[in-house]
This record gives structure tokens, C-alpha cells and sequence, in this order.
């Protein structure tokens, strides 16, 4: 299955993307809409925060019909941590936004990302909802993933084509933004994934339930969570082949994993202040939750993460962090390697090999693998390093 | 009680420290000696980590008899993943302090801090143990804390008198070395107490089992936990009040626990990179864990200790991490104060008064506290700010 980084055209669906002036800098685009030509199923998944953002309720009621016709989301503005105020402003700005586009408001959702704590002026919403409404196409997939970017250096959009049963081809397309609190359980992250396969509700919640633990729920940046993550994806139908068949709901789901993995991956390269992106492999372990707090804990340690960003085949402290991850853990049987380079092996530091490891590290991609030889369990995280760039920007930015 | 920054006379021990070669920089202090005139009583914690080095497990060994007589320590080299030859080494460094000193091999025992997965050459430790031996004295604690500094940046001591029920006066003093892999769990952390008190090694082990969960236990500076770390406490006896009486122990408890956090915040103090130093206070948790996993997810917040880093009372990261430790949250209920500032209360941001909290945090210490309004629960924990001399730091120097 061919996955494209960029757009795509899905039948049923159009996008905008304006500047309303809720971002403190001068034209930048911060509202966005996607719009299905008529209610589309759809399925949602949303931040493990006990705090959550007033968007992502109501967003969590309203998917629960398994239908929606449009999305509002803006940058700019969490809408978080905002109490009843923010609840209030949520709904309104749904309300206004379906009568833009001649819509039962309930079908309408929101999301917000960007400084917490704070609302937004709800005259600037409107004024921007109006315009985004008036430049809706169906090729405004950029314009939109330009609308919800915060630290993002480029939008993300990831498309793929998949030819079902009946010889129908059918398009899933995706698009995310990340950049900092991106951790465990799917964080700072909004993704929209669009389809014109007739998909039913609970098709559309098997295929996004699969694609997440080898997506989003796979990556980390900094090991924070954000309030306001959501994952919605939605189906127009447009390609009429009836519902999916189980052959074709097997593929599909396929291709909204290989889709929501381009962008996840797409989310830790763009990381905040990000230089590498490495795939963090553990095999070997004891028990599937062994092997993922081992990955996770290697791929969340400021001390490895610094090291990587210093190109620093630094042994010590992976393990270190392996050992600290609360998984079983024998130093004399494990094997390490980094950027295919073996470092470490039968309880000693291969010392002879870590130049030759050090100078793979200055690639923009690496891998590092640690076999723990207990069992089969394994686990794969990507994770980014820890730079300079990634203290200015979160010293520097009030989000 | 009054504990002091600073050194005291411990009668029946002796203290060195000297530069065997061990580390890079040439002539800086890398071996010292702790050495009893005569068999003390003992107690010991250790790292938690999975991955422990050679000399943890020759300390965790010979510290069973409850009896120890001298410590060896080195930095420059960790003598962690170095299997078996690292055992046989640890062992051997033991072996000939004894022989210097005096006793039997089994009442010494070995520390050592640095880069990990490398062996240090015997010959030249030997030479500086000898050195070491002969430089010998009552007032040289503030050699031997220079001798186990890494990336400290001054050397860390701490002492404290206390007047026991039968008139006569017992000091604890006590040395320790942090900078980087501190957190959960007590890391990267070697510290050695000593006092002139005569106490059993039960009494000892009560002392320091209380005196851990406000000290070096309630501290985090980058959430990653060494193999090495190493807490001793050793008793002379030379002042010879009998065994502790009940009453003389919770007196005695109560100064290692003072000497104990005085020294631990002396270790975020001196964090890698560190410029602030913010004591995260929890409270009205529903459970204990509950308060614990919420400080220590604000307190090692990336976001977070990025946002202190740049003066920033960013209440929206603080919730974030709040919500995500899988405490029980209510942002509704929840107040939260920045330098004593109050900050969020009833579900909202308290916008007016965040300038306030911004030019508090310019001060080098400060609280944030946070009432969940849950329950009766509390957790305190000591961390740093995260600052582009952490990463300098990390991403330049190899552990």
C-alpha cells in the first residue's frame, strides 16, 4: 500500500482553512472547517487527561450518534481549563458554524488547540467561521492543516487509495498536528482522517481502534499528555460500495493504520526542536507491558534524548533507563544496538564499536534495539531528541 | 535542630580524597576514603534500578553483616555494565584498601560514579589508594566530597548536633554528589553519613528508612534513575552513650532526616543546568499514591521545568501533568498557587494575577502549590527548572 505525505481529494468532503485573529501572529491561518456534503458516520478517540479541554466533551457527546457533518477546530486557543465558560463557547461556536453551512448544530463538532486557560472572542470565531464557510474545497486539505498548526513547522497530511472487494478503489486521507506534550496515550494532538468509503459507525471505530497502538499511541516527544487530543475519523460514502465487507474492512482499517502511522511519524519528526527521529525497538521481553514501559521509558528520558541529539551512542544511560523501567531486566543476556550497530552484548559494552555507532547517529533517522532475550514481547516507540530548541521553544512559548 | 552547610569533626572516622587519574580532567580529585578506627555499625539503601552496577552489589553484600569499617569511592568511572570483570575489580579495590588500611577486606565496601559500561586501570587506583591512606584526616569530609563530584558543580556536605536524653552531645554529618539521573527512587546519588553515636544496625536501618520519603526520595531533577546510586550511614560509637534509648532514637531519626534533606536540596540546587529550585507541593489528594504520582508528574514535566525555566506561570502545563499522572483530578475543585501566588481556583485561570506569579519566579526558589480539595493526602517533591545548560550538559558529556 502506496501512503503519500500530502493531499488528496475525498469525494464528499471540503475543507477550509482562515486567519480569524486568534493567533497572536499577524494573518497566520487559526480556524479551520471540514465539510461533509451530507452527515457522515464517524468515530472519535480523545485525550487520557482527567483535565479535558471544553471541546473535547463536547465533541465526546456528540460522536456518540456515530454521525457528524462538520468539524470547527481553531489554533490560537485551547479552550481548556475554561469551566462552564468554555463549555458555553464550544457549543456556540458549533451553533454558529452549522448555520453557516445549513447543518443540525449537534452534528457539528469543535476543537481547539494553543494556550490554556483562556477563551477566545467569540466575534473573531464568528467572522472567521463565516469566511472559512465561503472558501470551502474540496481541495483545501492544506488550508486546513495550516489552521490547526501551533509549533508545527509544516502541516501534515498523509493519503493512501485502497482497491476493495469489488474493484472500487476508496480513499483515506489524515491530517494532524503535534509538536510538543505528545506522549504517552496519544497527546497535543489533533488528526482528522477523511474517507469516501461507506463505512459503518462500528466498522469506523475497529479500523481506529487497530491503527492507534502502532500510531499515536506509539510515539512520544516529551512525555507529556496534552488536555485536548482527539482523533476523529469520519466517512462521506461517497464511493458507493455498500458497507464493507469483513475482506474489505480487514484492508481498510489497513489503510487508516498506514495513514494515522505516516502522520504519527510525521508528529515525532517535526517534534519541538527536533533534529532526529528514532524508532526505540524492544524485543524480547517477558510480557507485551514489559516490552512497551521498557521502550517508553527509553524513549521519554531526558538523558538519552540529550545524548541522541549529541550523537552520543551512550549505552549507559539506555540502560539505565531500561532498567529503571519497572520490566524485568538481565544485563548479562540483553543485546543492544544502535543505528545497527551492536553496543552492547553478553553483560559488556562493546567499546571497539561505538565510534562507528556515533558516527551513524549523525543521520537524521536511527533506530536503537534492545533484545532483552526473557520472552517474546516487543515494543516500538518513536521519539525525537532533546535539543536546545525544544528549551527555547517551551521556555520562550505560554501554551 | 540547626543543620549546617558544611563539614563537622565525626570522632572515629577519618576522611581523603585525591586524584588517581580516573577522570579526564587532569588533577581534579576522582578517589576517597571514608575509614572508621574500628568496625562501625552500618546501613544501606540502594538504587532501585534493575541495573545495578558492580560495587552496589558488593555494598548490598557486605553491608548484611551490619558492620563496616571503610569506603572506597571513585568518579570518572561508574564500573556499571561491566559484568563479571566489573565484580572482580570492585572486589579488588576493596581488597587493597584493606590491605593500606588495615582490615579485613569484607568491611570495606566500593562506590563509584560516572560513564558506565567502562572499567577503571586497578594499577592506577591502587596508587591512588595509597595516596588516599596517607592522607588520612578528621576534618578532610570536604576532600572526599570533592573526590566524588561529577557534574557538581561544588562539593556537598552537611552536619548537624544533637543532644541526646543523657546530656552528652552526637553529631551526623553527611556528604553527598548528584547533578543528573536523579528522580524517582533516589538516583544518581552516592551519600555517606556518618555519626560518632553508638546505635545498633536496626536502629541504624529504622533512621534512614524514615529519614528517605522527605529526602533523597522526595527529589527529581530529570526523572531518570541511575545504577549506582548508594546511601550509607555509619555509625563510630565513639561517643559512648549506650545503645540509642527509644526516646534517643526519634531524636537521632529526626537529625539523619535533617542532615538527609538538607543534603538533597543541595542536589537539585546544584542540578545540571539548574537556575531555580521549586519545591511542588500536593495537596488534598484522595490517596497518598495519589499525591506522590501528581507532584512527581508536575515536578518532572519537561513542559513544566521548561516553563519555570523561562519565568512563565503556566498554569495550563501544570494542569496538564496533573490530569495525566492518573491522580484522581477535578479542575472544578482544584486551587492552585504559583510562588504563593494564587493562580487557578473554581475551574478557572486567574488571568490578573499571573504577571504577579511571573515576576515571583524570577527568584530562585519558589512553591507551586497544588490543592486537589479531595482528601487528606499530601506529597512534597524538590525539583529544578530544565534550561540549555541541561541539554549542553548531557548532549556534550559522556556517563
Amino acid at each position: 500500500m502506496d501512503v503519500n505525505l500530502g493531499p488528496a481529494l475525498v469525494a464528499g468532503f471540503r475543507f477550509s482553512g482562515v486567519s480569524a485573529g486568534l493567533k497572536h501572529q499577524e494573518g497566520a491561518k487559526d480556524l479551520g472547517l471540514i465539510v461533509a456534503d451530507a452527515p457522515a458516520t464517524a468515530t472519535a478517540v480523545f485525550s487520557a487527561n482527567r483535565i479535558k479541554a471544553a471541546p473535547v466533551y463536547v465533541t465526546m457527546d456528540r460522536v456518540r450518534s456515530g454521525r457528524l457533518q462538520a468539524v470547527v477546530a481553531n489554533s490560537g486557543c485551547a479552550n481548556s481549563f475554561t469551566g462552564k465558560a468554555g463549555l458555553k463557547l464550544a457549543r456556540e461556536s458549533c451553533a454558529l458554524t452549522a448555520r453557516e453551512i445549513g447543518c443540525a448544530p449537534e452534528l457539528v463538532v469543535p476543537s481547539s488547540t494553543g494556550v490554556i486557560g483562556h477563551l477566545f472572542e467569540i466575534e473573531k470565531f464568528a467572522a472567521g467561521v463565516r469566511e472559512a464557510a465561503g472558501q470551502l474545497r474540496d481541495d483545501g486539505m492544506e488550508d486546513f492543516a495550516r489552521a490547526i498548526m501551533t509549533t508545527d513547522t509544516h502541516p501534515k497530511i498523509a493519503s493512501t487509495s485502497i482497491r476493495m472487494g469489488g474493484g472500487q478503489s476508496v480513499t483515506i486521507a489524515g491530517v494532524a498536528k503535534g509538536a510538543g506534550m505528545i506522549s504517552p496515550k496519544m497527546a497535543t494532538m489533533l488528526a482528522y482522517l477523511v474517507t469516501d468509503a461507506a463505512a459503518s459507525p462500528s466498522q469506523l471505530k475497529v479500523a481506529l481502534k487497530a491503527a492507534l497502538p502502532n500510531s499515536f499511541n506509539a510515539i512520544t516527544i516529551d512525555g507529556d499528555m496534552s488536555t485536548n487530543d482527539t482523533v476523529i475519523l469520519m466517512a462521506s460514502g461517497a464511493v458507493r460500495n455498500n458497507a464493507l465487507s469483513r475482506r474489505d474492512l480487514v484492508a481498510f482499517s489497513r489503510g487508516v493504520e498506514e495513514v494515522s502511522a505516516m502522520l504519527a511519524r510525521e508528529l515525532v519528526r517535526d517534534g519541538e526542536g527536533a533534529t532526529k527521529l528514532v524508532t526505540v525497538e524492544v524485543r524480547g521481553a517477558k510480557s507485551p507491558a514489559d516490552a512497551e514501559r521498557c521502550a517508553r521509558q527509553i524513549a521519554n528520558s531526558p538523558l538519552v534524548k540529550t545524548a541522541f541529539f549529541g550523537c552520543d551512542p551512550n549505552v549507559g544511560r539506555i540502560l539505565m533507563a531500561a532498567g529503571s523501567s519497572g520490566a524485568v531486566v538481565e544485563s548479562d543476556r540483553l543485546l543492544l544496538s544502535i543505528a545497527g550497530i551492536r553496543v552492547a552484548a553478553r553483560g559488556a559494552l562493546l567499546v571497539d564499536s561505538l565510534p562507528q555507532a556515533a558516527e551513524k547517529m549523525r543521520e537524521r533517522e536511527f533506530t536503537v534495539s534492545l533484545d532483552l532475550k526473557l520472552g517474546k514481547s516487543s515494543s516500538t516507540i518513536l521519539t525525537c531528541d532533546l535539543s536546545y530548541d525544544y528549551v527555547k521553544i517551551n521556555a520562550e512559548y505560554t501554551t
